[in-house]
């Protein structure tokens, strides 16, 4: 359902693109390709958050909802995969190395990398108009002043502020007092990720769908760690995962420099040596695997990873507890289950 | 009216951030600061095409739609520096360069440049969301289905496509055919530019006012030629103009490598040494004061200037016979020739 409504959508955008010029097209190629992948995650909770609150199934407005959230997902992804200087993006080159790509083989003028991240910011910002007419096409329920699009806009705000966030501590983050580099780290995560993930998606299938204030706070409860423990194990997968099944360079996020909880522990719990060694490696994109090897031992030695599979274990247990509270029907609950179950427990 | 609608809603954003962490409002005051300048052409045509088709005065879904389209156009001047590497807006620092200015002055870690440019990128993201939450704050008469929701989704996709075919044509131009580059050069105007700064506007107000097809049509015929007329002094300005009235060091747009229609009748007119001279200097950021002024003779000498000039002087009739057949009352007819004439007469 969610994928036909994508593909409806993104036909109905290519025959835009082409009366405009054919030569634009490539720009709606590379958001397609990416809207066509991923674990829908988001799209999913948002179905069976209105399924949860009463929504009838296979609603479309419940399915357009979850379609608006996958195209700020990509929209989200192809923004941040310049800024993090990703080249790859599940398992293909992601979408400014597309262009630049093209560039190289086209034998083209002028800076071919910068051609390719202008033209990710473009893809990146179609991609947000997209999924905003998307969730205007939802209707009267997801219309100004209502919780839905209440919830929507906050989500937007929430994630672009998180980001930053993330990108300030980056180049901030070092000479930045490291006792609280934990509670930073903590706040970005929320913000950037475990709101927008879980939270945000879930309340606004129930939103939708009419549910109460008390109900919705029901669904926070239950949400809002999910998604920290979701982030947390991204986390752990992106300096300990194995690249064959996260379809990441290993040790892919110790060369961006990403400055994750984990890594936070470390800082915070570290000698003065295992700090500075950190800070020295982490960011380099030059780090070869001895370097990753000799990040991930201080990872495990300072107790780090310990730390981090702790909160994972107890932000999972708070989620489950959450969602056995909740007032729902058999399917939906089944479906939320299984829905937690692969967030939290899964390699890639 | 409009600056009391975007203090307001920016205001409110302000607050939301701050429950985030104070630390992400420079991310805010980068949007405030550019969405507070400018000459609101923009809200102003859609203000008068409401009033000009019977629109009430000052009603406060006109001034929202207006607000909306001035937050579209800060975001898109938020990213297009970026892409056109311009260190400068509105005679000030571009928000880019407001971060990598903080990162330097701050002596953070990592690349300054980098950290400016992924700032920025967030910056525009986060000021196209505020754009389309203050649009579905118009309400019932800009929701899905309506004509003025469909100019605004049409907008936002011809302009990202435009923007997108100018970049192309920077680094694919010189080798492609150049006796289609005027071809190619006014199409991109016309979408990148012409639509989006006139025609979209007006009809978009029209449209929420309840105008029928045949007298959009109208604004159409008079908006189209001169959103082109503007564009394309813009356009000479940027080779030619004062750097003293336009805020820009003189030449910018050559440094940048703008292929406009100016440099595109340059190159189907000129000779092979001029051709071959307009390809090695254009887009040279290390072009200095004798190298503008080389390329400033040969669009001179190559009749590109004269033809440009002749090409505005043609939609400025076009525009203003047009707009001498709408069926306006006197107020809003006194409005709009006012405004067309600050567009197309202009130094800066």
């Amino acid at each position: 359902m969610l994928g036909t409504e994508l593909e409806d959508f993104l036909a109905l955008q290519h025959s835009v693109l082409e009366d405009i010029s054919g030569e634009a097209l490539p720009l709606l190629d590379a958001v397609r390709n990416l809207a066509r992948g991923g674990k829908r995650l988001r799209g999913l909770l948002a179905y069976w958050g209105w399924r949860g609150a009463g929504g009838a199934a296979l609603h479309p407005e419940a399915v357009k909802a979850g379609a608006a959230l996958e195209l700020f997902q990509s929209a989200a992804l192809i923004h941040d995969d310049i800024i993090d200087r990703s080249d790859t993006r599940r398992g293909g080159p992601s979408v400014h190395r597309i262009f630049s790509m093209a560039h190289a083989e086209s034998d083209w003028h002028l800076d071919g990398s910068h051609f390719g991240s202008s033209a990710g910011i473009l893809a990146g910002d179609l991609c947000l108009s997209f999924s905003e007419e998307m969730f205007s096409a939802v209707g009267p329920r997801a219309a100004h002043g209502t919780e839905a699009r209440r919830i929507f806009n906050r989500m937007r705000t929430e994630v672009m502020a998180g980001q930053y966030l993330d990108i300030l501590e980056e180049v901030a983050g070092p000479g930045h007092d490291p006792e609280h580099a934990v509670v930073r780290a903590l706040n970005i995560l929320r913000y950037k990720a475990a709101k927008y993930t879980t939270e945000h998606p879930l309340t606004l299938g129930g939103a939708l769908a009419g549910a109460r204030p008390e109900f919705l706070a029901g669904y926070s409860r239950f949400s809002l760690p999910l998604g920290e423990a979701f982030q947390l194990r991204d986390d752990v997968l992106g300096v300990f995962g194995d690249p064959q099944t996260t379809g990441k360079p290993a040790g892919d996020d110790l060369r961006e420099g990403k400055r994750t909880v984990l890594i936070a522990y470390a800082l915070s719990r570290g000698s003065e040596d295992a700090r500075e060694e950190i800070t020295a490696r982490l960011g380099d994109p030059e780090l070869d695997d001895d370097g990753v090897d000799r990040l991930r031992g201080i990872l495990r030695d300072t107790g780090a990873l310990e730390a981090t599979e702790e909160l994972i274990s107890r932000h999972t247990e708070a989620a489950f507890s959450a969602l056995a509270a909740l007032p729902l029907d058999d399917v939906p609950r089944a479906a939320l289950d299984a829905l937690a179950h692969s967030a939290v427990k899964r390699s890639a």
